[in-house]
């Protein structure tokens, strides 16, 4: 999407060992009309999959995945990474590592909101080692529901995100693709 | 705020210890489309105070944060419990009691997107104590913006946050007052 691509080539920041600072528009500031396009991109994409409800990560999921369910007009599950006192005793949870922070991070959705027959569109801001989305994979099928498609925003497509997700075969949407990132700059494929 | 009313009295559940679960549209599950009527709302109310920017803190203020700033057409800025390795060296930083997690939580923010003269428009899930909002002011103060307006989906008048956020002298504006949470039910003055 030419929106996402211009501020990733303005305002992303390479900082080394494959991460890309996205700050002052995704991670900490966010540019809410951007965003609220990239939802109804995503939207548009994955109308005919026929999505009832928008799972995503917290945090940095929150925004895409909230834009997404409202064009939509679906809701969204945000999955949490810790158990709040307001969740039921017995949850779903699943653990992936968080390449960048180098941990390992818990995800956990409440059975009130994922049930079985549910179809899933999972939407996160960054598609790379695929290993928070394969979590979010892991508890909608832990539901009984059905992955119908994965999309990100940023996909860093070095780091193979894609082909772990292919078992799937469901549409993968990333709004950019990162191919390579080294100190001539930021390369975009698509 | 009626829709907002309406689901707090439907979906809304007490917990005790004047906790609300408000998991199934604010807390886990997001409805999108009554997150944008609340954010439209927030700047209806909050556009005579000329906000530049929208200041909220992760996790769900995120959501009720980023409609509203959708609909003034400015940017949100999300205040992060943990320094994240895309932050500068140097932050904002304060802590800030949560009483419903019994812990001290850390809330930070860079000073590449918090700056002396913005005028800062504070938006959050719950106004109970008052302890995340007052933190989130501290931040505003620290980076020498100016808050301009508070803005709360759901207040727990019970809990006198409001009055300590007295001495700010700008509109405080919850879209749901909770009165009081006891065995009846809840209890809400507007």
């Amino acid at each position: 999407m030419q929106a996402l691509k211009d501020k990733v080539i303005q305002e992303g920041f390479n900082l080394g060992r494959g991460i890309l600072k996205v700050d002052s528009f995704i991670n900490h500031q966010v540019d809410p009309s951007l965003m609220d396009e990239c939802g109804k991109e995503f939207a548009k994409f994955f109308a005919d999959v026929k999505p009832t409800r928008v799972l995503t990560a917290e945090i940095s999921g929150i925004a895409p995945a909230l834009m997404t369910a409202r064009h939509l007009d679906i809701p969204v599950v945000y999955a949490r990474k810790t158990k709040p006192i307001t969740m039921p005793d017995t949850v779903y949870l699943t653990t992936a590592p968080s390449h960048t922070k180098g941990v390992i991070t818990e995800l956990i959705v409440s059975p009130e909101y994922l049930s079985r027959g549910e179809r899933v569109l999972i939407i996160d801001d960054f598609l790379a080692s695929g290993a928070t989305i394969l979590g979010l994979v892991r508890l909608a099928q832990a539901a009984g529901a059905e992955v119908v498609g994965v999309g990100a925003l940023i996909e860093k497509s070095f780091e193979g995100g894609r082909d772990k997700l292919a078992f799937l075969n469901v549409p993968i949407h990333s709004l950019v693709c990162i191919e390579r990132m080294d100190e001539t700059g930021i390369h975009i494929s698509n």
